[in-house]
């Protein structure tokens, strides 16, 4: 039986990045719902945790480049996937994120 | 013959890390038993037994990262298979395992 | 929803170099407009952002070798490409990058 | 003309391993003879010979990590197959080796 | 549109070499003239211009071996193509270079 | 035309072994010439001359580690072969060498 | 139209070393004349020019490991075709050349 009981149990590894992809608009502007297999994946994602980083060859712990909470664009391929709760997640590795998403 | 009397005796080698799959709940909530073909394949993995680790090039031993008994996400590719008393089991590299599940 | 107010919102991760591919011209010379699928794709680019740069493994930062407004040429294959606000973008690695193009 | 008198005149080289693979019980509990065709083959192995071991780059040779006697679990694929007065070996890199069986 | 007024304005990157391939001879000595399809790609080509070279580990600059003006040798396959003003050229990393041809 | 003379004008370069394969026992033991199409190919060779080494990073020479006169084993694929007066050698880099079959 | 005026002009790059294969016999030992398409391809070759060789990291220069007018032994396969006045010639990468050829 699963022993994950909330994607909050989830703590990645060296420099992995889980993340959630931010869902596409079900709906138009004008609010008509459009059906799932035509609503496009977006490659933006919410950062829900981060590993603590690798180590260089020399020890020194290289910290990972986003934190949880960030908005990033994530490759439209890889990532290992994992389902928690009903809800689909990714992790990747640290250099694999493409970029953060100000607001 | 087999030597493995149990799967106590498997000392994982290097930065080798023993994992056995979660089995995946076979009968739904309201109790009715769901056809073992049907049983969705968990990533979820107990720790069994870890390797000493690896050494750098300077000859430092760099730990692995999980412990017997830790419960962690396995990747749905990869890693040695083992069968040890009708059981399966899998090796993998430290580096492969995800994320460690935290209760 | 989309996260992603204006292209300018998007910070590139690593040496990562955030470019534009330059339009073809959509009209001859005398004025006559070509149809779109006739239309040569051009290798240049302007440069929208870049990231912060690679560490080296002495953990020195090594900066991005273009900037902000810079026109590039970038290679025919490869790329992650984004869509924002309906325009098309594509992220490179800084080796990626063949050439700058001095005005 | 074969100039390998006996298992025992084969020294490894480098890091490499040479094991006899454990044979799989060949008949039934209650005595039943299994014809050889269906009979599994055991990842299991015994340690014949062991190499001296790899140089770091700084010139430090490192031991294997195994030894003579040894049991261990070897990868269901590769190494390369030796045939000596009719017994079947394996050569083995030291890192490929899985893990020790402890009796 | 193109930012590209002339082939002059196009500086290479790192430890690209932009070149130009030499035109095989398209009429026999006797004066008749080759059709182009049977004209023999040659692999000689002029040195356009040359990027600032790469830097190693230690952030040494490490020059590029040839300069603007070298006849070169370069290989039958790769480089990545770019048309300007009607001329085709290509960019090929330093190591790339086949040979210099000297006069 | 052949400027080899015998195979003792072949000098490997760098960390190159010059082997040449044992010949199996094209007859049985009590004397029955085997046709060639069957004899198996022996994995035993012996060392007809060696390199130099290859040097480290640090320009130290690492020596090969067999010697002229050696009987090794050899891998079942791989080398580059060569024909001198009618017979089959070949050409394998140091660390392909599997063992050394000591008499 | 070709700058190269002779095979003298062409000055290898890095660790590459220029061959021309040595020609097979086209007449049998008794005189008789092999069609060329039945000439065995020799794998001896002559050095023509060898390039200033690599430079390691930190920044010796490496010498090639033969010279003009050595006999050698090159690979079957690789190096890059070259036709210079109606003669062909091959460039190899230092480390590929098998063998020096001892006269």
């Amino acid at each position: 039986m699963s022993a994950i009981k909330s994607i909050k149990s989830i703590a990645p590894l060296f420099d992995r990045v889980l993340v959630q992809r931010v869902k596409a608009q079900a709906k138009t502007a004008s609010g008509i719902f459009i059906p799932e297999a035509n609503v496009e994946k977006l490659n933006e994602a919410k950062v829900i945790a981060v590993g603590p980083g690798m180590s260089t060859q020399d020890g020194v712990k290289v910290a990972v480049s986003v934190k949880e909470g960030d908005k990033v664009l994530i490759p439209s391929f890889g990532g290992s996937p994992l389902k928690v709760s009903g809800e689909d997640y990714l992790l990747f590795r640290d250099a694999e994120i493409l970029a953060k998403i100000q607001e």
